[in-house]
This record gives structure tokens, sequence and C-alpha cells, in this order.
């Protein structure tokens, strides 16, 4: 085994394949990243066995990549990135040596590092699932940053912890909730597919950060895994098992009160108010009044804090109602554009938040009860 | 007590009192900053009794700050600089309110929070010591940050972990070591002084972070405490008790051998080779030539480095010497320009490392023995 490739094409790679790469990874093998060179490319992948990851240099494109000799070889993530991040020259020859070891040379510096026999690396199976798609990168990119931070931090309904892919005909239903609140994103497809899959949320950020403007993106699905095909990098995730609640009849669709306001004004309120919280949350109180916005939080122990929001418009009789000034944070960063609308239909019902331009995105958060 | 200021000029005021502030201050009144309007000027205090930092904001500089009533009370650092840094408004009003609570104004938004009585915040004695003298700030950053990176860690021997300042005549050393290597800064005062004082590491860097350039610096010392007065701030800090080691014999005055190199290129080649490590250290042999220098690095388990120092030059008999990459690393960034130069005496003789330009700063280092 024996190539020469430009050191940023190849530093660039590693670190795509790396974020598969666990710290904590069930089997010694899998710290490693497997470098494979192949007649016509050089194949790198990366795993923890929950999400795979796999890139593909060709070689001869614009130069960057020759290969002299075929073969592979395992080595360690953390050494391969260091060692290639600091080389100084351009282009780094990489060569197999005895007892699986690397020799990897610059202009100035050699060095030889310890690897693994990829023979012990385990059979990571990529075949392609029948049913795909295509998607534009900032679509899914908004998918994933619109429904992620709702999933739930806890393992007691691990179902809750990944976002639910529930296709019907051509329209597809990105849900996540961790059972205070829920964010659900619809786009439709340009095929008809029927499918129900739940994606474990943090496989869905690595996929996220691999995502470059303006790149169309093939997924592929089974009842076992998806793929996600972002040019020459193939990102494979395991699903969650169990099924994902019904969550449609949660949803109101009548509402009795309105409130429309700029989303950076209410954030910043809300921001502003953080800091006064009870047994660590956040509780914020809307006073809304067709004359009067309130915004206000209190705590006994921190102190007390008071907005008027001068430029929402509200519809509806007086309406009082609290809730945890987080989730609603949250929510209005996903949405991240211009007017919202809060449509409220009691004290004590869930509420939903929408952009006014964009109804594809929908922010449903449960009120709280404050005695106050 | 009752002021108007500008939200950037109360907000960095508060910003650079907070420093002094610890997570795990001795006493819960120093969690907080001291705030009190006196009828021309605003001062803020910030301690956590080891570091005091004073600053002092003049009323009707620039219309910034307008005080119409005196006071003083103490507010929780974390949540007033929170407080602040999100409000949006440029100009604040601040009001002590009763139960020793403040409120804080802005053009939207009414914040009360709960404070302390400034009665219950100890009393700093801030008085002036008499032994003054005057520095560039950019001259006492270079001491601060050419010497505490060599203070000791370790609280076994307290008072390697400060920088001793040791001033006889007009000439001041400023030296670190933590027996492994030593750092040493000389400069000339303006003024004939006299004495010899241990200062907390930690608190001098707090002094560097607050130095902005070109500022004129006064620093007053007695056998008690140090303080730096920079602008309209004054940081005081204890000093450590015990003697200095006497270090002066230690540092070798001739040398066979000599080393000249520019600095970024060892520092990269000792970078490149840092991820080869023998238990948690990353051991560096040069083996020096007049035809060749050669950097090495070896690990049994990694693997191993080679590099070739081109454009370095050598005089002296052949040598071979091993050093923690890292005390050399740390060295030749505290130079930080140019070309240095290594001066050798043997194997295993400590070594100093110099800029061929500037002999005010000196670095020396322990050699390791090594059995490969």
């Amino acid at each position: 085994m024996n190539f020469k490739i430009s050191k940023s094409v190849f530093y660039n790679a590693l670190l795509v394949v790396s974020r598969a790469i666990s710290n904590f990874s069930p089997l010694p093998a899998f710290s490693g990243i497997k470098i494979e060179a192949k007649s016509d490319c050089l194949v790198l992948i990366g795993s923890d066995s929950d999400i795979s990851i796999k890139t593909l240099i060709r070689a001869s494109e614009e130069e960057s990549l020759k290969i002299k000799e075929t073969g592979s070889i395992v080595i360690e993530s953390k050494y391969i990135l260091e060692i290639i991040r600091k080389m100084d020259s351009s282009e780094i020859e990489f060569e197999m040596i005895e007892n699986a070891s690397a020799r990897i040379i610059s202009t100035t510096s050699e060095i030889k590092i310890n690897g693994m026999r990829s023979n012990e690396y385990p059979n990571i199976d990529f075949t392609c699932p029948a049913m795909k798609f295509e998607m534009k990168s900032d679509i899914l990119k908004e998918i994933i940053s619109q429904t992620t931070f709702a999933t739930s931090k806890s393992e007691i309904r691990p179902v809750l912890t990944g976002v639910n892919f529930n296709c019907v005909n051509s329209r597809l239903n990105c849900i996540a909730t961790d059972s205070y609140r829920l964010a659900k994103k619809t786009i439709d497809l340009e095929n008809e597919l029927n499918f129900n899959i739940t994606i474990p949320a943090k496989n869905l950020i690595e996929v996220m950060k691999t995502l470059e403007l303006d790149e169309n993106v093939m997924i592929a699905v089974s009842d076992k895994k998806a793929q996600f095909v972002i040019q020459n990098t193939l990102i494979q995730t395991r699903l969650i098992d169990g099924s994902f609640p019904e969550t449609e009849r949660l949803i109101p669709v009548s509402f009795a009160y309105e409130l429309e306001i700029d989303s950076q004004d209410i954030l910043s309120a809300i921001d502003r108010a953080s800091f006064i919280k009870n047994d660590g949350v956040s509780v914020i109180k809307l006073s809304l009044d067709e004359n009067e916005c309130l915004l206000s939080s209190r705590a006994q122990e921190v102190g007390s804090s008071k907005e008027n929001l001068t430029k929402a418009t509200f519809k509806g009789e007086h309406l009082d109602i609290s809730f945890n000034g987080l989730y609603v944070f949250d929510a209005l960063k996903a949405i991240n554009r211009g007017k919202v609308r809060f449509s409220f239909s009691g004290e004590m019902k869930p509420f939903i938040i929408q952009s006014v331009d964009d109804q594809s995105v929908l922010q449903l958060v449960l009120p709280l009860r404050t005695y106050a």
C-alpha cells in the first residue's frame, strides 16, 4: 500500500469519517479509521457501529491522489488526524510498512505510526436500501435543525431520543417530542413513498455537520437503517426500535387567541428574563390583551422582570399563560425568521408557534401551571 | 442610590472587576460586586480576598454617567453581568429599592434583582504601598507572558506557584521555576528600588487580561501586597510567603555547543512530534552535528518521528540531548520571535534558550536521561 495525496484533501476526508468515531467505542478497532487504497480510489471508513461514515477520494482528481500500490490499514483516529493536520508540506506520501505500521512522509519529516491490520476491522454492510428519495441539502439541514432540539435527552423512552420520519404517499412529516414540547417539519417529496422510521437525533446532527450549501442528498431507508449520500460521502445510521407515539391528535386546530410578534423581539425578552429561575426552570408569563402585551418572570430568591412587548399585536379576550422559557426560546431559534404567530386555545392548553411566512414548521409547547 | 449610565461603559467595568471573583469564594459576599455611587463617581469592587479589583467611572465623562442619589449595594456578579449584557438600550437606569434590591430599567424592560446590603461586604484595605514604579503595559505583558507558564502547578512548594520579582538597585529580575525549567525576564527600572517579593501566577494572569496596548501602569509594592494601577482600575494581590530559591547559580554561563534556528521551524517540528508520548511525556531528542541537525521522537506503543532541521546552524562537537518537548515548546512560545539560540554545556547539563535579538528573556530547561 502506497499513495501520494494532497494534505488538505486527505485531512478533510479524515475529518469527515472521524465524526462517526466515539471516544467510548465498544470495540478497540472502532477507535481507528480504516484506510483502503484501491486501484482507482482511496476509501476511508469511520464507525462506532451506531453510525458509520464512508468517504471516497478518486485518484487523479486534479492530481490530488496518486495510488502506487493497493492495500489497507487501520490507524488510530486521533493520531492520524493530528499527524496530517500538522504536516508542513502540501503533498504527503503514505506507505504501509512491516507489522501493520504506516510511514508518512512530508518534505522535512518522516513519521512512523503503529496501526492495526484491516482484517481486524469489523465488516460493515453498506448495501443501499431500495427505498430512495432526493432532497436539497438546505432542506435536510432545516429538517434537522428545526426538530432535533425537541427530542428527549433521557433514555427512559428510547424512541423519543430520535426524530420520526413518517412518509405517507409523498408527504413527509418529521417529528420530535420529549412529551413537553413537539417540533414538526413537513415537506413534499417528488416521489410517492410510504415509511415510518425513527432516526437517533445525535446521528442526524452528525449528518447536518457534513452538509454543505446547495448539494443534492440521496436518502435511502429500510426498516433497519437509513443512508445519506452527500457527494462522495455515505453516512449510515441505525434506527430506533419501537413505535413512535401518535402525535397528530395532540396538535390543536382551533384557537381563540393569536399573538403576532417579531421573533427577535420576543427571543431577546425571554433571553433577558432567563437568569430568573425557579428550581432551575425559567418560568415566563405572558399577560395578553388587545391593548397591552406583557412578558414577566419572578423568582422569590432572585428577583423579577417585566417587559412591555410594544410591537406585538394580539387578538382575543385577556389571556394569562405561563411556560418554560427555554422551550419557547428553542422553538423560536428553530423557526429563525421574521414574524411569528403564537396560537393559543386556553391557559392550560398546548399552544403552537409558527412563522407567519412559512407553515412548513410547527412548534408546540405545553404551558405550565403557576401559582403566582 | 440612583444613577443613569451607558450600558457599554457599565458592562465593561463590571467585567473588569468580576475577574477577581472566584466561584469558590470563602465568603458569600465575595460572590457579589460592590457598587457604590459617590457624588462624582461610581466605584465597583470585586474580590476573592486573594485578589481584589476596584474600578472607578467618573460622572459626566461624555455624559456616560449621571448620579442622582448616592448609596451602595452588593449584587451577585453572575446576575448583574448577564442582566446588563442583555439589556437592549444604550442607557440604563439603576436604582436601589427596599430590602437591598435594585431596579434596573431600560427602554422596554424593568428588572428587579435581590442584592445584599453593602455593610455585609468586607472592608478591603486599598491603601497604596510607598514603594512605587512605572512601566509600559506592553513590558508588563511580556514579563507576565514570558514567565508565568514556568511556575509550578503543584502546591507542595507554594512559593514556586508565583513569579519572583527581585529588584536590586534599578535592575528588576522576574523569575519563575517549577524546578525542571526556569524563565527569567530582566528589565531596568527608571528609579532605584530594592525589594524581593513573589506574586501568585494566577493573579498576574488576571492583571495581564486587564492590560491594553500602550498604557502606563503604576506598580506599588510592600512586603504584604502588590498593586497595579491601570487608568481607572486598581488591582491588588496578596504575596506568597516564604523565600524564593536562589536561582542565579543554576544558570550556566559557559557553553560548548550552540544551535541557532528559526523559532517557528523548531516549534512546528516539536509540535508534529508531540503525539508520540512515553507515560504522558513527549520526549524529544536532538542529534546535533555541524553537518546535520536531527530532531526525533520514539515511543514503542505509538511510533516514531524524524525531522531534518535543514535551516539550523550548529557549532560544536557531536551532541545528543533529550528533553521534555512541552517545556521547550512553552519556552519558544514565550520568546515568540525570530531566530533563537540554544546554548548547551553538555548532554546532562541544563541548557538555555534565548532570542538572538533580545537578551532580556532567558529560558532554561533541564534535559532528560533516555535509554534509547
